[in-house]
């Protein structure tokens, strides 16, 4: 199995009960989770060795995430201790026409503060296999953005492979600063992940005919554009997942590959009733990677294709599957029979 | 904003958690719900000065329902306070094809008890511009009839535009019973809210082709009836929410608003899953009130139907909603996207 | 009234909650349910005289075993106690593609070690009208079988009419080992319920041409294996749910019986969203019974099939529904209005 | 063992979890209760046949209060069904110097509205070893009280024991009203069981120099108030729980029974903390009725004693020991050591 | 009864469930409170007309906490909206010889960053009879200590009497910083509320021969303090709390007051079991002022002492007690007796 | 810090909520614990590299226990995976003279059914610095008694020093089977702790004058005990906890240790209210093995003492204390003041 190290902020998660509204909720239901916490959770229960590397307070909301962590298998001795803050993010989760809400409150964590000489990068990227970022990591702070070019830099001089999940998140910085940083960051990517609002955002590239508002799906658009970015950026493969959204708890859901040179469009799952849509996309990235460490495209696709719509019927951000029941359901069983 | 008044009962409402039957539960849900008091709390989340006019005992539970009320804005300082008891209804959600349960345990409740003279009617309705009440409080008592009749010829002295929601409750009486106090309510009531039962069993009309209990809707013979009620009882506007019951979980929603002069029918909304669907009656009269205070009758139907789907997945009889999400959703965007 | 005697395990169940998955809980709910202890519960529930024959523990485990079973009416002074353990099922419940998980931890329960000695058979069936068992109580052990059989040839000396589920559990015995026992059982059955592949595997039957893991249903495959059966086997009757597995949440549902000269096949029941359809063939067992024991064999599987179609929407292994409440179903009303 | 018949109202009991107020609480716990059922679930967990007389409403909330029963025993076959309501009332547990409450909502439930014909009482004192009944339910109606009437008429009639806890509860009625009706009912008690003050309110006796409130125990007054009883009504037994209230949360416990002859004071406990009070009385009668059926009165009371000190530790109304656990206690061990 | 109006900061109380730990815990139990609002929540229960004044942002985690005001019926109309963060504190509830923890998360909350022009203070003070204020509120940042001179010097102008909570927070300024603001501050006030320990931080007094670790209480020492504090100063009156801490879950209790004349120690209560004693201070604050705004001081301090022993039986921030409530204690009935 | 090895079996805890009795909870509390995971988990809180030694099966259940440890930070590598059951036990917590109960279901266990050749205990055991093991898991089965020896003897192979906890356990073993056993084992014991019971029941010891049902201590009878065993068994310590069972929620906690030369009584804790005292001898064995590994035997007692008497107040078998925390305490401050 691989050594795979992921590098990000992991929240405390804080959402209502079932589907309750905040402003009726008495209590909140405690997860961490973030997105490439997600991919480190995913990668450990396929079986391989995952890093997760960030910065945690020494108190016990700090405590608590390294422990989220460690339960599942993850490794956490490279996340260094101090700052005072864990991010946080509250959710609500909807229902039918009414749409799940997310409020963050994660300015000045530990991990935003921190700065690059509390990573020793050349230990963590030793023998490593894979290296996975997202853009959220260099959307929450300057510092934030210094620690993922040091470690990109870092990974490469390792040789290790890189991906990226483009992950536009607007209430942290706009297109404009997105793009001056994450250009830059492309130079370091092999496989990059992202949908296409994602691509626009944050490389400036429009794709065209796609309206993702409708739930509407134009393929050849998308394989237009991924064809382009790869040359443009000079990216090995690029993916996405293609979700269509009728409803908060009804999606369709699929995932697309740009391997260099083959497309590759996995199966098609219809998700209803949607458990849980947080770490969806999270999720894929881990099936992704995964799936390219072990297996050829064609296969991975269908990995990452099914190891997603499977977290979506699963509570909290991190997809608590094994590879035997992702291969199950890819492999064409979703008949949902009790398994006894 | 606009001053509303609602009079009527708030219940302690004691459901079983998710999904289960009354007889396999071992604690029960609290929440405060009535139907007028629902429709002030969707008033007072639009911004408007909305009072809630009741009789509630001084003990802890009455004032568990006063606070209820206080917490989402309304105003309760003419809530009277004595009697014995606060009206009590069980409920038991459905699913598929299970359907819910309500129990009422609502007799001798403070406000199917109290006096004309426990209420200063012109206090309530000075400077009011909406006065809303419906046919459960004639039919709690004798002297929710009287109180009814009070309030409706004070609201009219004090020139309040008044509306009704008809909502027949076999429980409380028979269709002659009800009759014979209905009818006679009617010359002070400008805007007539009610489904094609109600209007049968409470004045006696008869709606011709359409049967219920098969989810079909015939918008033609609504039409016939809204005309020929707002003749008959000169009422300004007749409205009605049209309900398709799929199963307990699965419903067709859209209203639709006979003005005097167009008939408009809103949007239709495919609900699925149904979160919890009592109040949905309150929150169409909630939303409806509100569009026809801040905009044309085309824009209220719209608003007041996206208002009343919303509340379908909203725990508890309260539809907390705010008027910026509910414009959000009848303006087109049902896709339930995580708004982040 | 009739008097209807089963005999079997009832386990304490231990599932997540909500749809929680087991490595992420903190809580297991306490239900306690078996094949012929929720056959018991139904047919209580129907207004029988209904009585589980088992062997539980004096610890308090045991004791709360019989009091889920007295709780709703079912006689317990024929159950043994004894032993050390209570069988214990652990229940995940799955959603959309990802199925329910059970895992067992049975063996060496205190029935599964019980002797013929612990029973009083003779008083058991005494003016008893119905025996039921089912494939599981044979299989858990040798002392089952035994048990199993002496239970039906005291039965029969009691002229009382003998029911069967076959119920194959993989988990259990192999179907060598199961054909060895119940092939010879079946002399002593009067009417056998099973599906496809419990006829197969514990009769060693082959239906042609059902698949059942795609869904379909091949109606005329299910007559012609019920017609041989019955001939080879000198049943009375045969019948067998016949479920569509869409996904963990969404079935469709219907039931079929053979009554010797014809075939019945009910309506067919959308379920979405199912609840809990743990028990849902036990409960087309009870309702069949309940059905065959007051009514015509068609409307037996009219009301077989009302009463099973409800059981996937309730917590639980018990189908806790009254006869009215299926009467209402069987009758047309899956409309899920609120009755109130 | 022997056959014991109580006769009373069981409420459905609604109480905030853990220490909650009853305005910040958003749930009720629910638990059914009511002196003289939790007599009878005392006498079915010592083994005897338990038998509660009332009336219940057909819906579930009155099946529920069945089932609350049945769970733990006790025969449900003399209830009488009808009526609408199921008593209720509210519980919020306090803790240290605070101290619990209770809102009573039981006016008109079924068995205040029942009537003497409701109940066949030669049937049900036939081959009746006890009857118990308490000074609550001739005090919430004429009925109850002609229906008590009756019973210990029917109960003399067929030679059966009879005793009453005298249980005065000033929301039910006067002094003056209480003295009306029990001074005559006590012809035909056997066993009186009754703190000071209600000796004072329902019978007219004024017990010197106790003062309740203080917490501080007159054994002498008690004595002296006993053997007047007894002559006075020619009571065989005089007996009373002796609480002293350090606070909500810690009181001393003991017990006095005047047997005729001699006086016997039981062991004296101290319980800290108390888990739930109420209940705690009427599991000193359903002990002492016990240890009368089964022992010497010496050890009787201190069965009962021991009994009834347990309750305080138990959660709900109903208190759930077995004989053993009483023993146990009584024979000494306190210690709270872990049984493994 | 008065106007009172406080000023401070309201935060998200985030506390496991239970005793549990933070590590264990999968839920918060969510209360919002602080120590202004606090006082403001005391004085509404108490029947006054309490404004608390804040700034709290839009978003529904802010509106929670305004919801959570008005609730309890405190005036939240000066209360600006805007910023970002709703400070927060992780509170872990410890027992016996493991104290209580809490994590502070305030940093950058709306008040913190709120701007004098965001309070229109003249609206504010206009008709007060009392202004409340802690010092937290300068503590939190120096907006918050413009803040709180800018509505010191208004609630002068407008004559209304002013109490300051010393409250020193060392997580938020060092002593030095403290008693740069503090002191100035004084000027303003009238009744000066602080133990020992805050005297001596924020005010540079060191009060001899008081170890608080100790559980020791030496009256005398607190008296000339007091004096002397009075006299500095210029308080019209200094009072305090006494807490013997024997361990988390065991306090004695008392409370002190300098009236300018008098002493007056109140009653001693042992309190055992604590609930909660988050917000002990803050209603011994509220009780204090109800009591001078009331009655005389003597009774004043029994009011004070009552309401905030009181106050440790209830789960939360907020004292949830009534007047009538606070009076039976502290006439004297610690008894527990329940309330019936 | 040290590399610690502990050896044994996890189970899975299923706990009633609150102070609930067994009949009457409807869902369990997980938690999962045993002997010798407890005090791996203490250490590894204390910062040393802890294994935990055991076998558990592959599927969900014996994952769950994988992870409980894993989260605190419990190195799971050389647990082996395989076998059917996860051990059972059931816990009811008590409170005042209500003892808590347990009942076990553990037989056929992975780990009691364990094979030596399922562990590599070279590997276990190279540069380990302590190995612990306790009486219960010998007793568990042949297989279980085959297993400690087999680790014995590597651990003595490698220079490991070995601890035993006696604790006897009649339910798996009589006191001559124990003998039989355990006599044989103390070979390899360096450090023995145990309390009075155990050393008699396992060891053939007869402690003189101590009445542990009684809650006396006689410590002169236990040093002499200690020091007899140390010279029999050739122990280079004995120490043990020494509790007072005043009741169920109220003990007083010391420890004792012989250090081969001298006694250390700890300080006396007085635990009122106890939390969970399941783990709290297992508490006793982590701090001490912490104690002696880093400090002097006299600051080890108190270290041991203080650890343990906050064990008590923690939810769960597992000791969540960090060294600084029982640092704290033994240091003298018991005051549970808030630390905030």
């Amino acid at each position: 199995m691989a050594k795979v190290v992921t590098l990000g902020e992991i929240m405390l998660r804080l959402s209502t009960p079932g589907h309750q509204r905040f402003v009726q909720s008495n209590s909140f239901d405690i997860v961490y989770g973030g997105g490439e916490a997600n991919v480190a959770v995913s990668l450990a229960n396929y079986g391989h060795e995952a890093y997760f590397v960030s910065k945690l307070p020494k108190h016990e909301i700090g405590q608590s995430a390294v422990d989220a962590l460690r339960k599942y298998g993850v490794h956490t001795n490279f996340i260094a201790r101090g700052g005072d803050r864990v991010g946080i993010y509250y959710l609500e989760t909807g229902a039918s026409m009414r749409a799940s809400k997310v409020i963050y409150d994660r300015a000045d964590s530990a991990i935003a503060l921190a700065d690059v000489k509390d990573f020793d990068f050349d230990a963590i990227f030793k023998d490593a296999d894979w290296f996975h970022w997202s853009g959220i990591t260099p959307a929450i702070s300057k510092n934030g953005a210094a620690l993922t070019k040091a470690a990109c830099i870092a990974a490469k001089k390792h040789g290790v492979k890189v991906s990226v999940d483009l992950n536009y998140r607007k209430k942290l910085w706009t297109p404009a600063e997105a793009q001056s940083v994450m250009r830059d960051l492309m130079q370091y990517v092999d496989v990059c992940i992202g949908n296409e609002e994602d691509a626009e955002l944050t490389l400036g590239f429009k794709p065209k005919g796609v309206d993702v508002t409708k739930g509407h799906l134009d393929l050849d658009a998308y394989k237009a554009i991924f064809k382009e970015m790869a040359e443009t950026f000079n990216f090995e493969m690029v993916a996405t997942s293609l979700r269509e959204s009728f409803s908060a708890t009804h999606n369709g859901w699929s995932v697309l590959l740009f391997d260099g040179k083959e497309f590759h469009h996995s199966k098609r799952y219809e998700i209803n009733p949607i458990i849980d849509r947080v770490g969806g996309g999270d999720s894929f990235s881990g099936g992704l990677i995964h799936g390219l460490l072990t297996r050829k495209p064609k296969e991975a696709v269908e990995f990452a294709a099914a190891a997603s719509a499977l977290k979506h019927t699963i509570q909290g951000d991190f997809n608590l599957v094994s590879e035997q029941e992702v291969e199950a359901l890819a492999g064409g069983d979703a008949s949902g029979r009790v398994q006894r």
